[in-house]
């Protein structure tokens, strides 16, 4: 597999970037990876004699995390960013990650590698952690703020398709964010939305609400954009709120720094169940090239994850199958 | 300040209803409660003579949970929380609580103590603890699912004249949940509520995300009754699952559990922050009648500091600031 890694997107970026793609080549060593971004900022992370599987490709310029997406995709040609996406669209990669500007990696993906023939919207997915040792695809978390009906039901196709694919889970259970359980409850959206997700082939299994998500109720969680932004960014805030207070409890006596000591490893093991870094990317669904998105705050360890999660993503052809599935419902529509 | 208590609402109820009117009269000996309920269940937790202050109304129906509201409430009409909001409706009391069905309650509002003038739809607010030691009013967390943008507006003018009467914040700042902090942010909803609200009177202060509602970034939210109760249940689940899982941590060695002794107090403390029952109840903003929702696990303490809330909602005259302003905003339209 070929992947494009955009160099420069991500607060640790290019560190992070190329010490995570050096991790991954070692991981895979099937792996190339073309590392787009600036020479000179790059080079410095980089063993003198270029690892094998890890190519440089130089370019100039950069989206920065508060640049108007549409704006710097169109203006910024050389950005490393809208290169990377630039060598999928080309087919010289098979995938491309980036932990830069969300919104511009969204736009760069509509623009330059273009929509997925008969996906209306594309979804932007976001790994949950659950309880129950694995974890929950979410999507939309933000691509597309005001969905359709429609639009739902093909983020359970591709969420369903994905979860199968690339995460191994078997038969995924497909649900919709709701304020209650009951068929009858939630806004005009969902109450429409409901039905269709009955009658199609995904395994749906109702309606869950947002205090059910972590304890693994479903493998695939299918909302409108707002509302998937909005749960994720109350579980973050209420994760880091959590243990930056406890932190603080911890360190408020002598005592209770000898105790704190004790329960570190059991701390450290619950709190890295809750790290996004070992989920790896977050796919950008209903492209048609493989788009993976990484958390803006990644190390190293997180970029290999979501290179290997990008491999898997292209390897896999979960956009072969979404194809397959968008032709058979509109043979069954003309039937 | 005269307040009906539905007896039986709530999953601890009529225990913690009873304890909790006792509690409420011992610290506030002008308050008068009724306690609306199966008399053969309420009177076991009541001393055989009736504290002063405390008045007891047979009832023999309940409204369940899991009822459907609308029907609930049309058609039991002994219901203990349809005749207490019965009660306010005929002024016989100044403020009705309920710890029981959310849904029947807002129903039983709306159709028994009606809608204020002016007012498009009421809402239910939630208080949020915040690490400012103060906590954020947010509404509507699910009174109405698809909310138009003057029903936003609407919110904020009502939650910050609750949050100024009430919860005594000066001035309260207001904020709008949105997915990132720009004014073009969002959907179609809060891009046309942004410039309503930077029109009004109230103290505007923008967008404000999910994840930093818990640092206090504004003393009241206003969001659609969907996106509201998503955030709100997101952040229970992320909190219970937290605590739940750093239990068993704590419990999983000899060493851990004499850790997690020492650090208890410390715990408990950071613990007690995040809790709604030190928050007393809910109001219901936009209704004739102050009604107050406790949440259906109240504990007596919680009900008592319900009993409060919905005291001090009345005897403000909350409604009557409202009012004022509906007319105000009504008579700038014809000038």
């Amino acid at each position: 597999m070929r992947i494009a890694l955009d160099a420069m997107g991500g607060d640790n970026a290019p560190r992070s970037t190329v010490e995570g793609a050096v991790q991954a080549c070692l991981a895979d060593p099937a792996l190339k990876i073309v590392l787009v971004g600036d020479e000179a900022q790059v080079k410095p992370h980089l063993p003198e004699q270029l690892p094998p599987g890890i190519e440089l490709l130089h370019c100039s310029e950069v989206i920065e995390p508060d640049d108007e997406p549409v704006k710097a995709v169109r203006r910024k040609k050389d950005a490393s960013m809208v290169v990377a996406v630039g060598l999928a669209r080309d087919e010289k990669v098979d995938a491309v990650i980036s932990a830069g500007n969300t919104g511009a990696l969204m736009t760069a993906g509509l623009l330059i590698a273009g929509r997925m023939q008969g996906i209306e919207r594309p979804a932007l997915a976001a790994l949950f952690p659950n309880m129950k040792s694995k974890a929950t695809l979410v999507l939309d978390v933000g691509a597309n703020m005001d969905a359709k009906p429609l639009h739902l039901l093909q983020y359970a196709i591709m969420g369903s398709l994905y979860a199968e694919k690339v995460l191994g889970y078997d038969r995924p259970t497909v649900a919709l964010l709701n304020v209650g359980t009951e068929e009858a409850k939630g806004n005009e959206l969902t109450k429409a939305v409901y039905p269709l997700l009955a009658a199609s082939n995904v395994n749906f299994i109702g309606n869950v609400e947002a205090r059910d998500v972590l304890d693994g109720m479903c493998d695939v969680l299918v909302c409108d954009g707002f509302s998937g932004n909005v749960m994720l960014k109350s579980m973050e805030g209420a994760v880091s709120t959590i243990f930056s207070q406890l932190k603080k409890e911890f360190l408020s006596s002598f005592v209770n720094k000898i105790a704190a000591a004790i329960l570190k490893p059991s701390l450290t093991r619950f709190k890295s169940r809750l790290d996004y870094s070992e989920y790896g990317g977050a796919p950008l669904l209903g492209l048609r090239r493989p788009v993976v998105k990484a958390h803006g705050s990644s190390n190293a360890h997180a970029i290999k994850n979501a290179i290997l999660v990008a491999s898997r993503f292209a390897q896999l052809d979960v956009n072969g199958y979404v194809q397959k599935e968008m032709e058979a419902g509109r043979e069954s529509e003309r039937e």
